[in-house]
Order: structure tokens, then sequence, then C-alpha cells
């Protein structure tokens, strides 16, 4: 049987799982695909701490150069991550007309439009399903199966991280400091969790989402970040009672004939599919005019479930590759989108106050809430401590503009101050 | 722009959804596929009764030569239903070198193999996304996104109707009957609602799956198939105390080199992913070996639901013609099953008994487990009129012969009797 070489760059979590999938998947591969696949070398920075895992005969080096340059190895698989050099290499690669396979969200979130035309230039494939949400097949699904639909939402839990952090605040009753501590612990969570926690991981996904889905580019300063690490444990209760469950959701919504994107805390129906979607795993909710609703769920992260991804991209290039048919961009539907009028974006809002309990403070904000012409659908107050109050409301649906100008109206108030407002999504 | 001809066959609620998003989302099709899809010819029974439903630059005829022998036309659908005489019409269709795309699941998993060498032979695609699962783009997730990976196991709610009468059951308190009558007169039931109540309509679509998902045809009668006709709602009720829900699955496990599959109501644990699947709406869990749980959820049926996996099918066969790399057959994994062990299939049992009210009657079911290797986890005893009571028994794990044994035993007194025996799925 023919065989086709592969190029590994970058052996974590990721890279073994792929290693391990080609070893015992060959059979199954060679059945659909007609060639076997043989990893020939694998580049990594410390070749002696790796040399026990790797099998004699593949060429473990140090040297990215090794695949680059080996007219032999016909797809590389990158899964280094960072954005430097992983950007410098895989143009490399391109223009060495390797077909590239990769994982990295940041990459492709920030760069994926310039190296999918050097990928064309050089009738080379640049698939990376492995960016987004692990183990689920998001992305080849969207461009396979949503092609004639016009897709009018896609949202969804798209970081594991902070899904597990937010699964075990609700369910254990922990603070959020604890439930970081526990998810470090476990792995789950990064030393420095920055990059999770404050919604950086999600929104890379999502602006990847937002390209499928809607065929056009959002820059990550268009789009309202915010993190989890502000999330108390007092409000993940509240929401319980309320009937909702605390979930870190990106949401692109199409407006008009522009998308509006953000990631951030929303308070989610407790009987949601969305708000089922426990721990580490990720879920996808994909809205189409003619199908309507479907979700997708599976493992975020982890090595075996990502190496999937990566692997049923090594097959669609293989088979490209047989078929003469590679060149292709992963992602063929381009659509300009105009910029947005946030007026037209509303939503209810969960909004935690502290107030002096004293007369005459909830009057103030029910004041400022009419005069912005919004209004309340629940109003509970609770002790905050032996001379504050904590009021919780959640409101009728309101524009981003109206709660700008509330946020800056109360902010005046000595008395009151505002320590959360969330969106709430409606069933 | 190049054009490419359809030829429509049927023109029912899939049908009607298919013209429409044709001419919905042409601009998007369009420029995803660089061709203008055109449906130039409709075949329907009675060309009258609808006229005035199509424009008049289409075709519409009741004679399907008039698609077979058309040089113009490249892609025919299919969604007229049934076996006959849709088998010769396909059959003429890939003859004549047409792509054929249909939603025709019985079939499909009838005859599929069949259908697919004419197609091969001809150089013909032959796709039916639409034949499982209507609106959840399930099938060609599994060809795309699970090629390296072993399915370990396909399940799932993939028949719409029973899914609405169990959820109505559950929610209102329903008996089967009147859950049955409100389904019928919202159109989620027919007026002869055997094919889905019994079962056979979800068994169709767990052989169809079976074959993507392992690469085996399984015989419709090795399949135990055993409808919802029988639930009572005592059984609904009885399963949520023990925190359960009533669900239809349908069953596919790999069992050492065969496959075991089965279609039968099972008791879900209710905070199961598969639980949550309300009403009409269907859902495929798919576990791989290295992937671990995945679902899919979707609307299982509907015009427009259907009409987009239909959608896909042509956007799919679309750029297969402009590549070039038409007759490659949809489901690509072969592997050759073994028959397998029955004894290896185990699952706790929800048993519901009903037994004479003196002394003896439960210890008469005990011994009986004893003596087969078996045993309980839960019991519980309620009365079931003046002189008999209902137990109710949730078994340990236990083998499919052990249970044959066991109601062949149960079946010999005269005093105790077996109303339901229904699988327990475990978290």
């Amino acid at each position: 049987m023919e065989k086709i070489n592969i190029g590994l760059i970058g052996l974590g979590t990721v890279g073994s799982g792929v290693l391990e999938m080609i070893s015992n998947n060959q059979d199954k591969i060679s059945n659909i695909t007609g060639r076997e696949l043989i990893i020939k070398t694998i580049v990594v920075r410390n070749v002696a701490k790796h040399r026990e895992e790797v099998a004699d005969d593949i060429l473990l080096t140090d040297d990215v150069n090794d695949v680059i340059n080996d007219p032999d190895i016909k797809i590389a698989v990158e899964v280094m991550g960072g954005i430097n050099p992983a950007k410098q290499i895989i143009t490399d690669l391109l223009n060495a007309h390797k077909h590239v396979v990769t994982a990295n969200k940041d990459l492709i979130a920030s760069h994926g439009d310039e190296l999918a035309k050097i990928a064309h230039k050089n009738t080379a494939d640049l698939v990376y399903e492995a960016s987004v949400a692990g183990g689920i097949p998001i992305l080849r699904t969207i461009v396979n199966s949503f092609a004639a639909d016009e897709i009018l939402e896609v949202k969804g839990i798209v970081n594991g991280t902070t899904n597990y952090i937010l699964t075990q605040m609700q369910q254990k009753s922990w603070s959020y400091e604890d439930a970081l501590k526990k998810a470090q612990e476990l792995g789950f969570a990064e030393s420095d969790p920055t990059n999770d926690v404050a919604g950086i991981d999600a929104t890379y996904k999502m602006i990847i989402l937002s390209q499928f889905s809607f065929g056009s580019h959002i820059a990550l300063e268009d789009i309202n970040i915010e993190g989890i690490q502000n999330i108390k444990l007092e409000d993940v209760t509240q929401a319980a009672k309320f009937g909702y469950t605390i979930k870190l959701l990106g949401i692109a919504t199409r407006v008009g004939n522009g998308i509006f994107a953000e990631v951030a805390p929303v308070l989610v129906p407790s009987d949601h599919p969305l708000a089922t979607i426990h721990n580490e795993n990720n879920a996808v909710m994909v809205t189409g005019q003619a199908v309507g609703e479907t979700l997708f769920y599976g493992p975020g992260a982890g090595g075996l479930p990502t190496a999937n991804s990566v692997l049923s991209d090594i097959v669609s290039v293989t088979k490209n590759i047989v078929l003469g048919t590679t060149g292709n961009t992963f992602n063929n539907y381009q659509h300009e989108s105009e910029p947005i009028d946030k007026s037209n974006v509303i939503y209810p809002y969960y909004l935690s106050l502290q107030m002096k309990d004293i007369p005459g403070q909830i009057l103030k904000v029910t004041k400022l809430m009419t005069e912005l012409g919004a209004s309340f659908s629940q109003i509970v107050q609770t002790k905050a401590n032996d001379t504050e109050a904590r009021v919780i409301f959640i409101t009728h649906s309101m524009s981003k503009d109206q709660l700008k100008t509330l946020k800056e109206e109360i902010a005046k108030f000595d008395s009151i101050s505002l320590n959360a407002a969330y969106k709430v999504l409606e069933n």
C-alpha cells in the first residue's frame, strides 16, 4: 500500500495522542483512505527528554528544517502552540508545499486568513478542526452541513477550564478561588490561568467559529470579553434560586447584516441544554434559519480527544491528496459583514447591587431604570452585612447602551455599588 | 455562473422545504460551490394539485422519465419515500449517471449496499444524510470526524414521534393512549402509528448508523425490537422516582468483534444528556475509543430541518462534480463483523411484576434470581388492586440469557406475572 509520510511538530499531550492513534488505528485509516500513514519525523525542543517515547525508526530532531526540507513528507502536523515561531514555521511548511494540520487556535484566530492565502497559493491544505472545542467536530460540520442554511447564531461553552470551575462552584458550593485551586491540582487549569479565566481562550475560539458560521472575520477588539474571575458563590447560588446556571458563554449573533460577538458569564435556564454541560466538557449550539437549534457536545480538551480531531484533519488531507483536490480553503464561505448598531442587541440582565440599608435606595435604582425606559421582572433583597443590603434584580430586555448608562449613573451614588451585571439567556 | 440542474422527485413536506431553501439560499450556495443550483423538473403523482406551488419555469410532471432521460439534469433528489417504486427509480437514475440524494431510510437500510454498488459502477454519488435523524448532520460527521477513531457504541433517540409521546407522558402524567392521540392531533404521529411506536422506524435508522459506525450491515432480523406501546404511566412515574427517564433508545455496541443492536424502551438516568432530549427532538451519542462521549442534538424531523440535510448532500455532490471526484461511496468504511455471544451483553433491568398479595411471592422471585446468579439493587412494593401487589425491581447487571430464563420461569407461576422488563442505562 502506498505510504504518506507525516512530520509531527510538538510532542506534548496532543502530539503523543496523535502518535498513539495513528499506530492503533492504522487498519481503519488504511481501509478508508487506501494509504498507510507513517510518522517519519518528530520535532521537539529537547530530544533527550523524548527519546524513550519514540520508536527507533522515527527521526527525532530539534530542527524543524528536517520536516520543511524533506521532500518525502507530505503532511506536517503542528501541535506546538503559540503564535511565534509557529506562524513562521507554518508559512515555511506551506511554501515548501506541505499540507498543514494545526490545533493552534491563537494563531488561526489571529492570522488564519493570511495563512489560508499562502496555503491556497501553494495548492496546499491548511486545516485546523482541533483548534476549537478539542474533541467536538464542529468546524467541518459547519462547512459541510450548514452549507445551504443561514446560520443565525453560534454560541457555546468553548473553554473547559472555566466550565470546570463554574460546575464545581455550583455543585460543591465552593468559592471561585477554591474551585480554581482544585482545577489547577487536577491539571484542568494552568498555574497562570489568566488566558482561560479571563475569557481570552474562548474568544479566539469564537473568532474561528464566527468565520465559519458567518463568513466574516471579527477582530479581537470588536468582541466584548468578560471573564469569570469576579463571579461570587452568592451569585451562583442566587442564580440557581431564580432557576439559572451561570456559564461562561461565547455568543456570536447575526444582527442585521453584521455580527455581535461577546464572551461573558451568562445566566442559562437550568433546563436549557447548555446548562447540562458539566465540568471540562464543551458544547456548541448552532441555530440555523432552516434547521433550527442543533447542539454538538463532547470533550473540550485532552490529548486523545484533541488528537482525534487532528486525525480527522489528516484523513481529510489524505483523501484530498489521493483525489488530487488539495488547496481548497477549509472555510470556503466568505461574506462581508457591516458594523452593527448595538442598540439592537438586547438581553435581560442579572444585576447584583450592594447598598446602604437605609430608606430610598431601591427607589433610586428603579427611578434610574424608568428614566432609561427599562424595567425589572424580579427583585430579591438580602442582608449583605450589618449596614448594607444586597439587592438582586432580573431586568426585562435592555440594550447595551441602556446598561452602560445605568452603570454610569449608579457609579455616581455613594450609597450604591454594582457588583455584577450578567446577561440572562431566555429559553 | 455555471448552472447545475436538479430533478426533484416528491413534493411533500421535505420536497417543499428543498424548493424553498434552494431559492432562499442561492447566494450562499453559489459562494461556496461556484455553481448556481436550478430545480429544473419536479415529479409528483398529481400535477394539478401542485400547480400553484411551483414556479412556471419548472417542469412539473407525473413522469419520472422526464428526470431519468433528461441529459441536462445532473442531480436527482428522491423524497417520495417507501421502497417501491423508489428502489427501481433510484436504480434507473444511477444507471442514467445521475447523482442521487435521498432521504429514504427504509430503502437505504434494506438495499443500501446494492444501490451503493450501482452508484459506484456509474461513477455516481449516492448520499442520504437526511435518512437518519432529520436535521442532525450525523452520517457525514461519522464519516469525516471519526475516520481515525474506533467507535465503541452509537446510541440515541432517533424517532421523534415516540420521544414526543414519552415526554408528554412524563411531563403531563398522560397515559400512552392520551399522549398518542395528542401526537396525532399535532401531526407528530400518523393515523396508523405502528411504524413509529413499534420501533421499526428507529431500527432502520440504527441499521444505517451501525453501517457508518462499525462498517458492517446488521440484518433487521438480528436486532431486538421493542416498541413503546406497552409502557404504562405507572412505569414512567416509578422510573422517575428511581431517578430515571424512560426513552426509546436505539443502541448498537461493539461486543468483541461483533455488534449487538437493540431498539427498546430504556431507563436513562435523569441527569444523562439523553434524558434531557424532549418532545420531537432527536439526539445521537457516539462513543469513540479516543474521543470519548460526544452527542449530536437537533430536530429529528420536519420539512426545513430535513431539507437542510438534503441540501448539505446536494452541496457535497456539487463540490464533487466541480472537483471531478464523484462515485465514491458515502460510507467508505467496511469491516467484517462476527456473530456475538449474547451472554456478554449485560445490563441492569427494571422489572415490574404483579403478584397475589399473599406471603411468599417475593421469595419465589428472589429464589429464582439467586438460582440464576443474578441479584437486585432496589425493590419497591405498591398496591396494584385489592388482591394484588405491584413489585418493582431494579436488578444488578444480568445477561440476555439470564433475563430470558427468568421470564420463562416467572411465566410458570400462576400467582405472578411480569408486566415490564426494561434495560437500565448507567451513567
